[in-house]
């Protein structure tokens, strides 16, 4: 057997320690399938008196040194955010290492500068991790499907949204309640801004539409709105057409009308109808819709976070580079050959679901139905609930550019019939997926 | 850009005619991904005139000529059978030619030979299309999860008996009634025995438990039952308890009495809960669950069959077998290094549902609990339907040894009050996955 391969671990949290645990616990396996042991070499953390659970001689404070070490063959990064762990990246690649990472911030904010060192030095950029936890989505996309045409990648990968949103719908209870309780049982974190506001999901949906079209996607890309504004009001609206709420992920592949083909990338809640498969993942889980042209459409379901399943994800990265490390080769690198321009958010194709709390008196239809022609928008259905001063007109358009639909609902909401838009939200997954 | 790679194709029906295809309209795609472009060597054929839709010359019925082509890279198999396709694919991984197949039946007899001979020339053997049609599932198996521990694999590989099985649930029909329908609709083949008595479904149990096991377990491991014998009755029993029936591959870790590690590998109809996600995979459908000690449960969805769709995953494989070829590298090869024994089905634990035609007399439910006692199987549930003449006992067991229940239901069939078992099936699926 080969000699030992040399690991640094970069962070020791949640993931980390279970990282620690797997390598000791698993050994001879991970060995037998490497060809040759993995060796932590050292983990660096930022106070070593709080690691207890790890071998104390291992913990350093000093990353940067632990990243530059001549016997260090691959680096495992599972601190998150974007620096100091950029720098040490870098440097771990640009001195040959291989790199297994956890980091969606840093992926989706600059991945490609990471690509780049990894294809200059030709060592591997893994990371699985990334996105929907253990769930194997990236390497599917990127490998099992290279031989096909990805359409679209539709999927819930935030956990602490879903948890909330599938609570909202289960009790009824509001946005707050549900984040109240998602905070106690630890779904969610003590300041929730990443998940609630969406740029959690915004940062995986980047990646997922740079592997599933082959070019560069960074967050910025991406239009993302948050669930904050999801009322317990909009899920029973929801409910009332026979749909749920899901914050979705939705990256696809679009061909304008001056025939270019682009990349639209977006993340926000969304009504989706209760018989999609999407409406029935619960609880804390990820799944996510793959359709390809020859494939047709795929799901991926399983754990999205968490310490064991990030884990098993990076062990599974960290034993494909450790591979090729042993047979002196390399993975497949980066794919950004088609680099597909972004479409903006105003020319993507959506349909909307608009509740209007309207006055009870003649010619309120038309005049709502005039806010739509005027902008082109047609009218999927339309229905009225009460009478007086709870009547409510329910609409659902066709699909139109979102900045059309945009307009109408300003357009509506200024209307002197209307007393308030109660409800606004996107409808999709219907077209019999 | 590098030289074309050149691509020998064997077989050209269903799937190789899409293969053929998809490598004309996406060759930009390809060659992109690739770093060089696939070029198709020759297609061998048993009847060229059939084939007006494929380049006239490029057609072959001397399938070994091809093969033996000093100028071909890859041969790619879809013609399924043992010979004379296991002789092309030796003669091509001995002369240094990466393989991509889709031959289920020759890698669950005798893919331990293949992989032999692949690691012996240092080159690639690999066959998604195998298992699963379009689905990612192997090498997700293989490379995703190979930093975790999988502990069963359990799913729904074989959609020509999904389809009947589906069917007989949802219209009442008879197996006879739905396979004419599965016939009629093309969704099974003229001779369906391979579908129906589940030859196909444990050929593809054998791979997935290699692969997710680490050891060499061919086709006549596999404990195998098909679907037909089952009954209008059974299906209504299933549903009176809240289930339905599926075929169900099921590939297990399981450690015995005796303290050793073994492989549990078998392939039945069996009841399964109307809650459990697979128990809604209808149609022609494929669905796997995966269950690994750190990532947990996981569920992978899509189309187990058709031409696209199987030709998608071969054409991924073709992508990761050209780039090896352009780099000079080789995938990672066969891990057998586990070398687990096979399990007895006797050994194997499982639980029953048995409905028995029992004459309406005192004593009846006390027979028939002294025989599941006397064979040290307990009862969960157990109800009475019907009187007189129709009344049925309706017992559900914990788990036990198969050999132990299968001894009771022959116990129970020879008892005077008992005046036939009508329905006898396993129950999977139950401990809230």
């Amino acid at each position: 057997m080969t000699k030992p391969l040399k690991v640094a671990l970069l962070g020791c949290g949640v993931v980390g320690s279970q990282i620690v645990r797997l390598l000791d616990e698993q050994a001879d396996d991970l060995a037998a399938r490497i060809g040759a042991p993995l060796e932590l070499a050292g983990i660096a953390v930022r106070r070593p008196a709080r690691h207890t659970d790890v071998p104390a001689d291992l913990l350093t404070t000093d990353a940067a040194s632990l990243v530059a070490r001549d016997d260090v063959d691959v680096v495992v990064e599972v601190i998150g955010g974007i620096e100091p762990v950029r720098g040490l990246l870098l440097s771990a690649l640009g001195s040959g290492k291989s790199v297994v990472s956890a980091n969606k911030a840093l992926l989706a904010e600059d991945g490609g500068v990471l690509h780049d060192a990894a294809a200059a030095a030709g060592v591997d950029l893994y990371y699985e991790a990334a996105v929907a936890g253990a769930i194997p989505l990236l390497r599917p996309l990127r490998e099992s499907l290279a031989g096909d045409r990805i359409t679209r990648v539709m999927g819930i990968v935030n956990g602490t949204t879903n948890f909330i949103l599938s609570r909202m719908d289960s009790t009824g209870a509001g946005f707050d309640e549900a984040l109240a309780e998602a905070t106690a049982l630890g779904y969610a974190e003590a300041d929730p801004t990443a998940d609630v506001d969406g740029y959690d999901a915004a940062a995986k949906a980047a990646i997922l539409a740079g592997l599933a079209f082959h070019t560069r996607v960074t967050i910025s890309d991406v239009h993302r709105e948050g669930i904050g504004e999801v009322t317990a009001a909009d899920m029973a609206s929801a409910s009332a057409m026979g749909c749920t709420i899901k914050a979705l992920a939705i990256c696809e592949r679009v061909v304008g009308h001056d025939g270019v083909e682009r990349v639209a990338v977006r993340t926000y809640p969304a009504m989706i109808p209760r018989s999609h498969p999407l409406a029935g993942v619960g609880d804390a889980f990820n799944a996510v819709f793959v359709e390809a042209e020859a494939a047709g459409s795929l799901m991926f379901y399983g754990r999205g976070a968490g310490g064991a399943p990030t884990a098993s994800a990076v062990l599974g990265d960290l034993v494909a580079v450790a591979r090729n490390r042993v047979s002196g080769s390399r993975g497949a690198g980066e794919s950004v050959y088609a680099d597909l321009p972004v479409q903006a958010m105003g020319d993507t194709v959506t349909s909307y679901h608009v509740a209007l709390d309207v006055s009870d008196e003649p010619g309120v239809l038309a005049a709502a139905a005039s806010a739509f022609a005027e902008h082109q928008v047609s009218i999927r259905t339309v229905r009225q609930e009460g009478r007086g001063d709870a009547a409510t007109l329910v609409l659902v358009t066709h699909e139109a550019p979102d900045a059309a639909l945009d307009a109408t609902v300003r357009k509506l909401s200024g209307l002197p019939i209307v007393r308030r838009a109660a409800s606004v939200m996107r409808v999709e997954g219907r077209s019999g997926e």
